[in-house]
């Protein structure tokens, strides 16, 4: 997911509703379901692969070109038809990283820990030079720096205080959590918020652009930025920029806090500070290409033209090997998918699967494929309009709705780590809760139980839902999703689950197959631009 | 300290004695002990100094034996006399280390994160070898493996499953802790784990030393083995050796869990792996050194030939900066010197301060400067005792007690990070505890409040317990010594607590006064051994 959800816990009462007519569930396939997904699991396999043999796939990267292309062949072999990678356009340079090396040299010899921002450019071997500290907070800032960074390694900001961790790293839902879920928080302001975020994306996107120019044409050789989180832990997303033309400034990477602020602490001592940096770390394309997410289906029979869909995004960051974020996500849809065909499923509707890329960067892949299959709103004329991720515009006039529109049931989507899942988000869809409601029983004893009507975000159901279309995550437990993994260096195979991976696959291939069959699309809920 | 002291938290009642006179604290004097701690503290400048400036101190390095001259000049600049160096005899080579990388090349390229153990050489530059794992649990294991390592980097173990977090990374007492501490576990069994452990130990070092002496002659290139703890943090001590003539093996490395791990199930998986690796590492003498006790006094009048002591260990491991572990503890024994000299304070009897080296290595500074000093065994003459450090050693027959044996009153120590004092341990002395109950009086509005009779152990107080003399430690709170910094690549500077520091300092400037002032010296318990 692109940034964390919030989860304000209350307290509230479970809706217990019921459908007009009772929601059949098909009991001897989701025995054969669970059967396969518990005891002939390759969920583990798909993931290791994923993440250890294929490594982390930042967009438009060779690594996320073998994914696609490791994943079509695992569909393949499953019996999975119209198997395929689906573009999206012009989503940018491809980018990789081979190593990184930073040497403290003064005040004393001594290694620190770093890694390169995603599309920064590689040092051409080994660069060395004295620290100084930056602070670029505006555009006017830049001006004071002028002529005084050639050879310079910069160091971008203060030291910042430890922060002890006074939970536990890992965390696991119980009955009071879960009860906190059932209270929906009613919306208070207008619009304001969304308006300044997007003012501030693009003020913030402005002067990363004049920055990456200005420390170039200054003649820096490297600049150094604290990670995200402490404890040693390196967590940084991109720098630079993926699009062609566009200034990639410096090489730049995040140091891990422990030492960024040694190195700030001796500047502030006024005690000269020089480090040895070398990062490998290469743009893969010259011009800007086009992403790939790759699709997949089990084609119905009797309403093979109505979709029911599953999916997650199989981009990451790059510092780990993108497992929890989301490795885990693809694995369990592509394991979903192997049970349909292991136990012989024939859905009534087709089911289809897709593993998206560009999420990281705003839910950009399946943002475009809603927009190319089921609906779209027209593209913004504002200048301002055009700079920012679909995600983030604003509606431009009515929804557009393609053939396909009419014919979508239902999109079911993993991105909140390797946990267990707990239930499902109804996503205001109040119709929809009865259903989830019936499909879980069967899991009840494997700890899902819980059906809520609140929001979660920031991953690619978004994208189905902000045109009117059911979109769902799962209420999964986080695990240490958000102390440990989350596009940090540490987002790697150990901190996953086998068991909840399974337990997930088993509740997908289920929901999907009860999507698939009931005899109504899933209910939708109103769109509110309409 | 050198290794976990296990706390056996159980229920007990506080003992609440009193002395038969009435114990005399000069609240005068610790109101201005506590004003010139609190208000005038200089104790993070000389943390900083000795963790950011001089950086980790293992014994015998160069960076010891710069923090031995800064020290011993800072007790000059604050007006402390009798300022020298005490060498101990044999302790080994030094070392250092100024970088080391590693890098996966096959699976997949990716930098990888490690860092040397101690006491084993460099790489003389890169090398690059295919990977292979090596199990060695026993003498007869090497035998399996001949013919088969030349060029090779050894992966020395298995995988090691990831272990969730379930408590906070930090932790202070509260009162249910702190009572829990209360408890005398009265001990069970013999001296059978007692010598168990020392043939262990023996064992343990012969393997080593064989291990060593094959992978080098086999010609392997270098040897990865896992960090010992997980979450990507690198916790590691000495590998090779430190005695001059001793085979130093390969170049080894702790690799973080979450790298290793990867390696070691690629070869699960019978991937090729290949690594690159580089480590600048090396001895900085070609034969075995004395190392360095840092000693200082303020002398007493009245009572000058009488000895009241404090101190802590100022070497450390080398792949944080030593920062728990325990410039802290150094920083607040220099500091609590720093103040009585400040304060103008005039004891009766000597204070002594002892910066010791080679605790981590076995307390081997502090053994030495007792045994030189107050009281010491007869050497070993079984080579088996003679073999190991003296504190594992047996008592070999009577203690002879040195001039100076009766003219020492206590010795204070600090070595359990940077937490703030909570109360002392008496360490089975009884009658110390009523004395105790009152010089913390004044100090219960800043947390310390508790004397308990248990005993803790594993640093340099044991020195001077063993030989019947009293040494104490405080009770701490622990903070993240034990989940985050102990023995780790963390270890440095923003894990620690500046009024925590501060906190201590003025403690231990006021027990060490008020030890200096009182009548007696400090009672006694019976020596074990007599």
């Amino acid at each position: 997911m692109i940034k964390r959800c919030m989860l304000a816990v209350g307290m509230g009462l479970a809706f217990v509703g019921s459908a007009g007519a009772a929601e059949k569930v098909d009991l001897e396939m989701v025995g054969k379901i669970r059967q396969e997904a518990f005891h002939r699991s390759q969920v583990m396999d798909t993931f290791s692969h994923l993440t250890e043999s294929i490594g982390p796939r930042l967009t438009n990267s060779p690594a996320m070109a073998r994914a696609n292309a490791w994943t079509r062949q695992k569909f393949g072999e499953w019996g999975l038809v119209d198997v395929h990678d689906e573009a999206f356009e012009d989503f940018g340079r491809g980018w990789e990283f081979d190593s990184a090396s930073v040497e403290m040299l003064a005040p004393r010899m001594a290694p620190l820990y770093a890694l390169p921002k995603a599309w920064t450019p590689g040092t051409a071997g080994t660069v060395e030079g004295e620290v100084v500290k930056v602070e670029i907070k505006k555009l006017a800032d830049l001006e004071k720096y002028k002529g005084t960074l050639r050879g310079k390694i910069l160091l971008l900001g203060d030291a910042r205080e430890y922060k002890r961790g006074t939970e536990p790293d890992s965390h696991r839902h119980d009955a009071t959590s879960l009860e906190g879920l059932q209270t929906f928080a009613i919306p208070g302001g207008s619009d304001t918020d969304r308006a300044k975020r997007v003012k501030e994306f693009a003020e913030r996107q402005e002067l990363a652009r004049a920055t990456n120019a200005f420390f170039a044409e200054e003649g820096a050789l490297a600049a150094l930025s604290i990670s995200g989180w402490d404890n040693g832990i390196i967590r940084v997303g991109g720098g630079g920029s993926r699009k062609a033309g566009e200034p990639v400034g410096i090489p730049e990477l995040a140091m891990i806090a422990e030492h960024y602020n040694q190195l700030a602490r001796a500047l502030e001592r006024e005690q000269p500070v020089r480090v040895r940096v070398n990062v490998a770390a290469r743009f893969t394309d010259d011009s800007d290409q086009p992403g790939h997410n790759t699709v997949a289906e089990i084609r119905g029979s009797g309403k093979a033209d109505e979709i029911v869909m599953l999916g997650a995004h199989m981009d990451s960051w790059h510092t780990g090997t993108g497992a929890a974020d989301n490795a885990a996500g693809v694995a369990v849809m592509m394991e979903a998918m192997r049970i349909l065909k292991a136990v012989g499923a024939k859905p009534r509707r087709t089911i289809r699967v897709a593993l998206w890329s560009g999420e990281e960067q705003g839910l950009i892949g399946s943002q475009a494929y809603v927009a190319r299959h089921f609906a779209n709103y027209p593209e913004p004329t504002d200048p301002a309009q055009k700079a920012l991720p679909a995600s983030l515009r604003e509606p431009t006039g009515p929804l557009r709705r393609l053939r396909d529109y009419e014919k979508f049931s239902v999109y079911f989507n993993m991105d909140n780590g390797s946990g267990r899942f707990r239930g499902i988000y109804a996503q205001e869809n109040i119709a929809a809760m009865p259903i989830f409601e019936e499909w879980l029983k069967p899991f009840h004893d494997v700890g899902a139980t819980t059906v809520v009507s609140r929001n979660t975000g920031s991953t690619d159901h978004i994208s189905f839902d902000r045109v009117g279309l059911p979109g769902f995550q799962f209420i999964q437990d986080r695990l240490d999703y958000f102390s440990n993994v989350h596009h940090s260096n540490l987002d790697t195979w150990d901190h996953a689950e086998p068991e909840d991976l399974k337990q997930a696959a088993a509740i997908v291939a289920a929901f999907v197959y009860n999507a698939a069959m009931r005899d109504e699309k899933m209910p939708r809920k109103p769109l509110l631009e309409d």
